[in-house]
């Protein structure tokens, strides 16, 4: 059920003028309050084409400061942009903590106009829905205020700013073939809009519906339901919002304990399958690159569990030029001011490439757990937002595999002492190392909790028992080959 | 005069094995010296199609943790990419210190095939040549290590292996139209890479031919050079490097002790003024985004000088769609960690988009050269650096406008004090404020140096007088409007 706003009517020239300062005025002193609760704002402004949401969102802004807010007019996707998922580039482009986030058309425009040219299905576009109300409400919980607006006028006056427009050599530019063809099918464009709006209205990201026939009284509007969004955000700033329950189909997982970590390889049988599997994804990688199919392979595991190691022995397989190792450490500032996933968003593969995070997002179940960087809502929402950050990467076509390289505690201890006895490896280990292992224990509780809730059938954890590092190593290889060959068929070509 | 390497005959299969063993050890072992010496590696692998570039690298970063390195694979500029400065896709992926990035292929290959397809006339040649070796030696002067090797094949080899890769679903993408071009062509390219080599063989940035003919042996050779360059450079890592002259014609500029400040305008010639140049500079945005012109305008002056507000009277009159204003504060660890100016080549516009600079790459030798966070042979080699910076944005078609907002002590006071009194404008006033006013003599000292020095004809400075901030907006946006008519014409149309 829709909750469209009330329309109130435009009131006169005088009043207008002076409810205009007023709003003005207040959102010019609330912008500092907005750095203190580090609050992150993100307005769409949606609308029918000419409804002149670019001179609105021009208004708005001269009430801000130009250091606390970016406008992104979001055109069509460029062909580069294609080759990722497809909210990429509006995720990349969200705000740091206490900034705002100006969307001149964004995500509702490119899903309606698929739905208006066809290219979006009854089922791609639901999942094209499914997908815009986990990504609004992953902002929302993640502390972010969002606004959707959506700019509206009539067929008529559409028609008459269009002919107007054409007529100056500065502004014909900004009609194009889209708006002429939405005031020809207007009727047709307001269904779809209506039913948009029907599909996204939700309490954390509501619609706002704007009426558009004068630009000052649109920008009231807008102004007026900003400041007293923010009035409130600031006041209600959510400590805490529900953990929303895993709705993805599990596998089942053992336990760390569980786990015999006795397998090993003798050094021939290593050598013969490491060529034999390294030549395997050799081919793949080309058949990949051609087949435009992105890649995704997560590394985590406890310290000295051969991460590196493991690595290499895939890269060593790979062309250069199709992957790229992601080390992640600790967030820089204008990560830590933004959503915990976007460092990882803007880190994606192009479609036919390789990405290999040494590290990744699951840092948010434990270090950020586990050191407290996060509050315990944070990191208990966070299996479910991983989960729904992994679905977009399936839906979208990646592979993603995911490796927790397993050792024991002693093996750790072992590995850990020839480092520290071993000149050219004492930059492999730190103090912090150690204090890690000191909360082996702690870690390994964290770790369990993760495997067992993040295992879902798209995009499962696999173990790769690396007390001997041989071991794993052509164990990893031989699972990326398997999930390669699954989706780009085993035989040779 | 061209200063190629010797070549060695290559040696027998069982010394070949033996070497290269031995210089992948050493790259190995070498790897964390280089950490540890924060020295930043570029490695530029050119040649001829088919050469096996991506190859040769693919075996060279065997020897190193996937953490230190990166390789770009760079194609032709993307649509995208051409609406910026044509260094721009090659600056952007420069390394942190500490690490290496290899571009199979880069700028060379730009260049050269404009020469070859005819796009690059005689004039433009020379330009980019000059581009390409201020590009290199102001990495090399900031404690790059450049190494940049040349893939050589014979034309026979060359038709040899196009064959043999076309032959292979898997392999036939790697040979595209040009690959075939140059093998029919192929002695016409090798004067025009000759030539491309006498032109920036620099004893800063020297080429290193590679005999290609066997992968294996390509390999040891490029492991050996590197091998070497690193010993080197980390022997003699330049604490300091020879301070170039400026060379371009520059204006003649006051000292600012010698600004009057005591222009005035009254509130009504202020209104009628403001509205006249917004209005026409809303007309030359318009204008400026069809013509696809970049604009860069720069702002510095002392703390409460009223930049902000000035910034606010341009950016009033503009389309949000088509400006940014970027703040620039002190440099996150991803940007300290390269060239000082990356984060400004990282924030340019697009062709036909304005970004307004609140503070600017003059941070050089402003604040860093004050507070000593750069060496005093780094900052006396910013001004060169900057200018030929400038050029670089001046040649791709750039409009660029520098304002220095210009206030006296006592003004600074005065407004330093009303900002203290009043609760709304306590953010803007900090214990740094107070502290840099302290060492105002030495700011002045440095500001005048700056102004003397980087006010080229292409680039100079303006200067706002604000003890009167309607002045000086005034004065700003009348420049603003004048310097974009010079380039888009001052009629109307």
């Amino acid at each position: 059920m829709l909750k469209k706003i009330q329309y109130e009517k435009k009131p006169d020239k005088e009043v207008l003028k002076e409810r205009l300062r007023a709003e003005k005025e207040e959102l010019f002193s609330r912008q500092m309050k907005l750095k203190e609760h580090k609050l992150p704002v993100i307005v769409l402004v949606e609308g029918f084409g000419t409804a002149g949401k670019g001179a609105i969102i021009g208004s708005v802004i001269q009430s801000i400061d130009p250091r606390f807010f970016k406008v992104s007019a979001v055109t069509r996707a460029t062909p580069e942009e294609k080759r990722r998922p497809w909210l990429h580039r509006f995720f990349e482009k969200i705000p740091e903590e206490g900034k705002f986030q100006f969307y001149d058309s964004g995500w509702m425009d490119e899903i309606t106009r698929g739905r208006l040219d066809g290219s979006l299905d009854d089922i791609a576009y639901a999942g094209r829905i499914d997908s815009v109300r986990r990504f609004e409400r992953t902002l929302t919980d993640n502390g972010y205020l969002v606004f959707k607006f959506f700019c509206d006028i009539t067929k008529k006056e559409q028609k008459k700013r269009i002919k107007s427009l054409k007529n100056n050599i500065d502004t014909a530019w900004r009609i194009d073939d889209y708006d002429k063809w939405q005031n020809r099918h207007y009727d047709k464009c307001r269904e779809v809009f209506d039913r948009y709006f029907e599909d996204t209205n939700t309490p954390n990201a509501p619609w706002y519906m704007i009426d558009a026939s004068s630009k000052k009284w649109a920008e009231l509007q807008m102004l007026t339901v900003i400041n007293d969004g923010l009035e409130n955000a600031m006041q209600n700033q959510a400590k805490s919002v529900p953990i929303m329950q895993n709705t993805y189909r599990l596998k089942k997982m053992p336990l760390l304990k569980d786990i015999p970590l006795n397998c090993s390889l003798t050094q021939e049988k290593y050598d013969t399958e490491l060529k034999e599997l390294q030549d395997r994804l050799r081919e793949l990688h080309n058949r990949l690159y051609r087949m435009k199919v992105p890649v995704i392979i997560a590394y985590e595991g406890w310290d000295a569990a051969g991460k590196g190691g493991n690595i290499k022995r895939i890269t060593g397989a790979l062309d250069p030029r199709g992957f790229e190792v992601c080390p992640i450490a600790s967030p820089e500032p204008h990560e830590k001011a933004r959503h915990f996933l976007w460092r990882f968003w803007t880190r994606l593969p192009k479609d036919g490439h390789i990405t290999i995070f040494d590290r990744t997002w699951y840092g948010r179940v434990m270090v950020e757990r586990l050191e407290g960087f996060c509050s315990e809502n944070d990191w208990k929402r966070a299996y479910n937002e991983i989960n729904e950050f992994e679905k977009e990467l399936r839906d979208w076509g990646a592979v993603i595999i995911k490796f927790w390289v397993q050792i024991d505690k002693d093996t750790q201890l072992k590995r850990f002492t020839d480092r520290q006895n071993t000149p050219e490896k004492q930059w492999k280990i730190t103090d912090e190392d150690w204090r890690n292992r000191e909360k082996w224990d702690a870690y390994e509780t964290a770790v369990d909790e993760m495997i067992q809730k993040t295992s879902t059938e798209f995009a499962p954890w696999h173990i790769l028992e690396s007390n001997d590092k041989k071991y794993a190593r052509i164990k990893a290889l031989r699972i990326v080959v398997e999930e390669l060959e699954k989706v780009l068929g085993a035989g040779k070509e």
